[in-house]
């Protein structure tokens, strides 16, 4: 017998532009996930999260334009999967309020994002422990809540700062089930143990408030200027190395066969100049590269082809939408009158 | 040169059926002020505020189906306003989270009907101030400013208990005008200090959580048996009486001319019955209700009818819900890739 399908949901925050670490950290690892065969993926672009901390217009518009083409241009196939923008499907939206309304104060209460703002005002002597904290921050659990029980999916692939979030999500998912109608899939957490971490130039995590990050999809020419500046120390050509003493190594294993980081390995212990290193380092990321850098220059250079994908994409987003939120409306009292 | 067009935005919680206390205090004098040349109404059922409260899908139902058909009943015209029912036009719930994301926490904190149910716990001697407070009751006051801000009213005719809601309104259109574009309107309250608040059987406010209403459109038979349960003295017939000793009298007066207010008076004072002044009063009330009555048994017996109006007053909200909704996206960042 065949393993019954699941129903895996990801969502991408549109609040800036794709780097080597979250390709090697999120996107390769989700569009390799996508294939296998009892996997229905459903990807969104969550630009209603985005707007929640980032109020320049111009950066969600590029950014989502630059997500979009970035998970195309890595394999991620529209037709196998469900790809669209969060924007695009006024179901979850309304499926929001829906959730608001059963939704515990309490339970917003605890949510990590908003605890760690209060303590951050504490911490300054802040009076008011809400200064400065808009709603958006405060409920957004309940966003991503209906985004995922809207389509009822079963996994949701999340980092270790999200595992809650899911949880409040199978909280709201049963407290709706329990009081009006049993409706929707309680969602697990997805923890792949084995997802890497890519780690930045100067060795810590590679993450864009660390200024650290090497740029997925700029020319070779950029990506080579960019490997050059990864920390080394002041070894000679000749000297041996070994693999701590740069996080060059972290980032070629990230893009080599076993047998290659082995090959690696021995020659850096053989004294590999650290300027070789990173040739060889740039040379074979390009080579994974340079195919998917030429889908999203054409991409990012034909918004409306992205546009179109996207439509599609909300178009079979929707026709399922439409169907639990009209059982969910009616569950509530919401009703044609006839 | 004429007045400019107010545009004056009146919603109705679908949680119960009208009583004759709410023609008198709201549905009337709403009517009557839809009817003037320099006036735009837009009248909503609310069905969305009512499942904050109210988890009963059948009553959810049957009282978005009766506050329709009273309303039209009682001479709404839908042609020459916009009568729509909330949850048919998507567009509010998309504008009340970009709403949200604008909206400073401490706000939500301040308002009364929050702060009444925090007091509550408190007092029972709760621990949590937050216990058994869902996030509809506390968020509420956004989407109010959604519903507001969407058809970018002028006036908003409120009791002096939701002042402060309009308030909030016009504190968070500002806060998007200010940090994105000028696209709303600041909406002013309206009270109007004319407007009458019927007593009940007991002289008290007329009120479901009294218990002591008149129906508004039970037959004429029902009428007159919940007008003879109207408190009045043991004074005999015959024996001089006055407009003070009964809640009749102020009822009386609701459905009358002056004229004729003043001659129940005089004939009160020359002796009338308690059972005659009842039944005057009882027929006063239907020579005013009986055709509305006929009106409403028709579209309740018929509410694919009511379905029809609502759905083009929608179809008439949403053209232009969609034009600011749009212009709103846009100006947080949520656009068209092209």
């Amino acid at each position: 017998m065949s393993k019954p399908q699941q129903r895996v949901l990801t969502g991408v925050t549109t609040t800036g532009i794709p780097h080597l670490g979250n390709y090697v950290g999120a996107i390769r690892p989700a569009i390799a996930a996508s294939q296998k065969a009892d996997t229905e993926s459903f990807f969104f672009l969550a630009d209603y999260h985005g707007i929640i901390k980032c109020h320049d217009p111009a950066l969600i518009h590029e950014s989502t334009r630059a997500v979009a083409a970035t998970w195309l241009a890595c394999g991620l196939d529209p037709a196998r999967t469900t790809f669209y923008r969060q924007s695009d499907i006024p179901e979850i939206l309304e499926l929001n309020w829906i959730l608001t309304c059963i939704t515990a104060k309490g339970l917003m209460n605890r949510a990590h994002a908003y605890k760690a703002a209060v303590q951050d005002n504490l911490d300054k002597g802040q009076e008011d422990q809400d200064h400065q904290i808009e709603m958006g921050l405060y409920s957004y659990p309940i966003l991503m809540t209906a985004d995922i029980l809207m389509f009822n999916a079963h996994k949701v692939p999340v980092g270790r700062d999200q595992i809650q979030h899911v949880e409040m999500a199978r909280d709201i998912a049963q407290r709706f089930n329990h009081r009006f109608a049993k409706l929707f899939t309680l969602p697990e957490v997805q923890i792949d143990e084995e997802v890497e971490t890519l780690v930045g130039l100067d060795g810590r995590k590679m993450s864009k408030s660390y200024g650290n990050t090497i740029p997925l999809f700029d020319s070779e020419k950029q990506l080579q200027k960019a490997v050059n500046k990864i920390v080394t120390n002041l070894k000679e050509p000749g000297e041996p190395k070994s693999p701590d003493e740069s996080p060059l190594f972290e980032i070629y294993k990230a893009f080599a066969t076993p047998a290659q980081t082995a090959e690696f390995t021995q020659m850096l212990a053989e004294g590999l100049a650290w300027g070789e290193a990173k040739k060889m380092l740039a040379a074979n990321i390009n080579t994974e590269l340079a195919p998917k850098r030429e889908r999203y220059q054409a991409l990012m250079a034909n918004p409306g082809e992205i546009e179109a994908i996207l439509q599609t994409g909300a178009a079979k987003a929707r026709a399922q939408a439409r169907l639990l939120l009209d059982q969910v409306r009616d569950a509530v009292g919401i009703r044609v009158l006839k």
